[in-house]
């Protein structure tokens, strides 16, 4: 007999499987599940993790459901009830406790108990002889009854024969089917053969916090040096903590550490030939000093390397390590695996290019080489190594430059190891690649919100990495500035640019960094008309900062800071929801914790000369506000507080004064 | 070496394929694509699937993309060149020209040769020296040459020498690099060794032109008779088909032509209790005659019934059959195979019901049963008979309350076998079991349209039906009024009721049907408030129809269903766009053929008592039509012509003369 399932049906064989004609359960429609289940969601330890599903059969039958999870380390699977919210979509819902990964899939049937007592009601009422369907219902309770075991089999047993009892009214015994306990175990006890099981297992990926809420600072060591002209050292970079930490950051991210080559180094502004005492790009990596698993020698040695990272964490700080696959001509690499670097006719290696941009002191690495298996291998022992040192943050340079599988593999491999490492995407290309490496498992990404000054950009796209799948996968990492990108908004906006800039990036997102000092200084001039790179450029020089100038951002910057750490609706992502106001140069969002509790309103003066007023519209039912009654806003920047009545009410922000409010609003009831 | 890949990744162990670190190319995003490639999208025959993917890959290389095809019946893929849209959005097609299944998938690489020229010309631009790049080009000559053959290597080969010919200057070698023929000839020779495949093969169910495009009519053959009282047969239902012809009708249902059991056989008005000379109803089937391969004998043989499908067939008709799998009492069924009922602790078989409403003259078959591969057998058994006699359309009974596995398996059996046919699945229930029967295999679907009445509901639905993806499988059949269903609306709005919803039916949707005479003679008096059912239903009893009365309706259905043959955009599915017109009671909306040359707007009035009046407000580009000039508007109907001037137009329907506009707009010049 052939009863071939279609394509993608059951087995060909009937005899292998003789449920196979009575699986009626579908589940399907899983939200969260990202290109079906091909990557995982993420988390942070601690969250609850919110599950919905479309579950229905033919007919009219009822059913049960449940969620299955388990921690990859566990054998066993737990098991949670789901509920129905109408129209054949279910819910359900588990608590990411540990680091790594969790599965997770469904399971549901028919319940053939709860269905019978649903149908014996409706005949009860419809005042109908039941007198066989009690001998049903106490037929089925003896079905479940054989499956269960001890106390719950004899109470099962017990109540078949109460339903079969004559002595008893037809409508006592109707009343007994319905005890809540009878249910309970009825259901427990069902037959689970013809169950449907979701054909694929869905994973979580669970982050510690500093993977969603972290205050990055970037900073070159060498320009630490208190001593003009000097280089600095990673002495000096630790002296320098308490100056980065006092501000509220707690994450300070170093660009690259390893010696610089010397062959075609760059000169200051990026000159072709570099003079001297010129320092060179810190990522024309390796040099007769070594490779990636070497430091600089002007900046010193490991030793002052694992001092540099206990006196952060002495202060509350992680230091994130740059990871940037290329090399100088002087990396040892270059030497001892020629085979790693696509070799010219000429017998020269190509330098890295973006024509007519020149990178005469970088050789990209060939990923082609048919000894990718030995690059991969070396480029994760460089990662390995610096997690051995104490590194348990890396900003990876690039990203998008490299195979997608290399990153899969790599973050795959050292998070199964060290599931608390975080790694910092920063690709800067076409959205579908970077929402590629998110999905593949970098922890946090670099955006776009540098280029989005706009209301309409702003509301555009926090919209899509808050509102849509992205938040998913997705968690951004916002940057003002760096040292590649001074955007032309910062250049013609001055010192209201930067605290406008600053205000968005620490609000609309947990995660957001600056590069210092150049921010807290305005540093604002570039190369030249229509570049995005600094003039004097720190990447081709060492600096000397006046970090005590008057006019610098610092305290705003710590205040800025402080909100944050004081307000965990700022510590959460995808909270961000957009509010109307009638001016295209203000923007208004709230954010809200999920217990509500916390509830941020953010109303911020894009416009960096003047002053610009409007008047807002709020959603009062989603933020808990009585409509009817007076509440507070507080204003956690200048500690002001104004009364509201209703959803409309005026605001004026000057750009010269405060560019935004902050605003504390009463705790949402509804949480 | 443990080069895993993570959980979905590539081969665990390098050695079985040292190319996989090499796979650059992602390919995702497939559009159509349902449930991750789990059910087929529909076609017709001779249409073209146009396919969009995301396809992209680290880096900034240059990609070739491919869609592949094939029907099952073959082996071998052809393959179509994808273009490149916009943000790594790409887009092909294919023509599918024979019933049955097609396959897609997808594979793509980087294009190293197109790569090089176009870096070739950025550097000539930037005024570069090339000499070391123009060797490079020719090496990748060189590299398609060694896997072309042929003329195609040798010519692969000879401009490779022109490349590294240096008694030519570089600008004229670079100009001779730019050649389309090279270009096409070093593309189509390039290494597919790392090429990237889609991971699933997709597939297209190819139907007939019938299964979009059908005007249903249902009839009750035993109401035939010329005289009245008597019970007609299929020799009479045969001599009535000109009628039914003739109103522009090709397809016939007929509802189920078996004997009809006796025991519980339903009265008159479903009176539990029959009179000796009730018919009873055609669903309760089965009795001493036989079951669902054999005809009710008061209504003829096996002969009248191939006549009847011969007669039609000369009318350019189809005959559509029932299939209801469910039995009275007296089928042969329940004596042959009593395991395949479900049987009560007191010996009896459970009726059909739905509390209060009972079935008692039906017993459901219990597709539970261990023995359901006998049953299933039998089932595809009846419908293989009723294909032998020529039959080649199937309306099925109530598919929601019987397995989804039970249909995937027969339908698709069946249609291995004979594509051609069609099944319609008469299910009304939760939209998700609507929906999943549909992509289990039905080929049309009967709809909620009878209870969309308002402009708003109206809207929703066929927004749903046509601007998402549903459109891919479930291809809708509107059915204004059935047996079963006679709504308040044409209760309530007699005589215009029924033309508002014969014109909606007939142009929002290519399929539609009516029940037949009851509805062009506009019967509406229900069996009691509140009900949808007849009164003096013809489930229950041979009604003579007066045909010729004066207040039909079949001139007006007559016209209604020219206009669908005259116009091929009323044809086509998934082409309704609603557009704005400012009264709640006017709804407007237009249909363009595939090439645009067909553009038809409807403009109708859903007051079936009161004149209503509006302004309409057109996409003039949508509809390719030019905002400076006038245009011409034809009435379908009444042959009225009309000058329109731009977007803003005004329309004023009388429900009493005419419910609806259906203009036909000159061509879209788009197309």
């Amino acid at each position: 007999m052939n009863l071939s399932l279609g394509p993608r049906g059951f087995s060909q064989e009937i005899s292998a499987d003789a449920d196979v004609g009575k699986r009626r359960v579908v589940i399907e429609g899983v939200v969260p599940e990202i290109d079906d289940g091909r990557f995982p969601i993420k988390r942070i330890v601690g969250d609850t993790v919110q599950l919905e599903a479309d579950i229905f059969a033919d007919g009219h039958d009822e059913l049960s459901a449940v969620l299955l999870y388990r921690h990859s380390a566990e054998d066993e699977w737990t098991e949670v009830p789901m509920q129905m919210l109408v129209n054949d979509r279910w819910r359900g819902g588990f608590p990411v406790l540990c680091l790594g990964t969790y599965l997770y899939t469904f399971m549901a049937w028919v319940n053939e108990f709860i269905t019978w007592r649903r149908d014996l009601e409706k005949k009860v009422a419809a005042g109908l002889d039941v007198a066989v369907e009690l001998l049903m219902g106490a037929e089925l309770l003896m079905q479940s009854c054989r499956r269960a075991g001890g106390e719950e089999a004899a109470f099962l047993d017990g109540w078949a024969t109460i339903l079969r009892d004559e002595s008893l009214s037809q409508s006592t015994r109707v009343d007994l089917a319905m005890a809540d306990r009878l249910g309970l175990l009825a259901s427990k006890w069902q037959d689970r053969r013809s169950a449907a099981s979701y054909p694929k297992d869905l994973r979580v990926t669970v982050d510690r916090d500093k993977a969603r809420y972290g205050t990055w600072y970037e900073l070159f060591p060498r320009s630490c040096s208190q001593e003009p002209g000097w280089h600095g050292t990673l002495k000096d970079c630790e002296n320098h903590l308490e100056y980065v930490a006092s501000m509220g950051f707690d994450v300070l991210y170093l660009p690259p550490i390893h010696p610089i080559g010397s062959t075609n180094r760059k000169g200051r502004n990026n000159a072709p030939v570099a003079r001297s005492d010129d320092p060179g790009s810190p990522w024309a990596i390796g040099g007769e000093a070594g490779g990636h698993k070497s430091i600089e020698p002007r900046l010193g040695d490991l030793d002052d390397f694992r001092s540099l990272l206990a006196t952060a964490h002495g202060h509350g700080m992680e230091i994130a390590m740059d990871l940037s696959i290329q090399c100088s001509p002087d990396h040892p690499w270059v030497k001892e695996h020629p085979e790693w670097f696509r070799w010219r006719p000429d017998g020269t290696i190509q330098f890295a290019e973006n024509p007519p941009k020149k990178y005469q002191d970088i050789y990209p690495v060939d990923f082609g080489t048919d000894r990718w298996p030995e690059l991969w291998e070396e480029l994760r022992s460089v990662v390995l190594f610096w997690i051995e040192q104490g590194v348990r943050m890396f900003r990876v340079d690039n990203p998008h430059t490299k195979p997608f599988g290399f990153w899969e593999w790599l973050i795959g491999d050292i998070k199964g190891r060290f599931p608390e490492v975080i790694f910092l995407s920063e690709a800067f290309t076409r959205p579908k690649i970077m929402y590629r490496l998110a999905k593949l498992g970098f922890t946090q990404s670099y955006t776009y919100f540098a280029w989005r000054n706009t209301k309409w950009e702003l509301t555009e796209y926090f919209r899509e990495l808050n509102e849509t799948a992205v938040h998913e996968y997705f968690r951004p990492n916002l940057w003002p500035n760096t040292p590649d990108i001074l955007t032309g908004y910062m250049q013609v906006g001055g010192r209201p640019a930067f605290m406008i800039r600053l205000v968005l990036a620490a609000t609309l997102s947990p995660s957001y960094g600056i590069y210092g000092p150049a921010f807290e200084l305005c540093e604002n001039v570039a190369k030249e008309p229509g570049s995005e790179e600094y003039l004097n450029s720190e990447k081709y020089e060492i600096k000397n900062w006046d970090l005590e100038s008057a006019h610098s951002l610092k305290d705003f910057i710590t205040q800025v800071n402080q909100v944050r750490k004081d307000n965990k609706a700022l510590q959460m992502d995808g909270n961000v929801r957009f509010h109307p106001i009638d001016n295209e140069l203000l923007l208004c969002y709230s954010k809200q914790s999920r217990d509500r509790s916390n509830v941020i309103l953010v109303i911020a003066n894009l416009d960096y000369v003047y002053v610009q007023s409007g008047w807002v519209n709020l959603p009062l039912e989603f933020l808990g506000i009585d409509p009817l009654e007076p509440y507070e806003l507080c204003d956690l920047m200048d500690g002001s507080c104004y009364i509201w009545h209703g959803p409309r009410n005026y605001v004026e922000l000057n750009p010269h004064v405060a560019p935004a409010h902050i605003f504390r609003l009463p705790a949402n009831p509804r949480g």
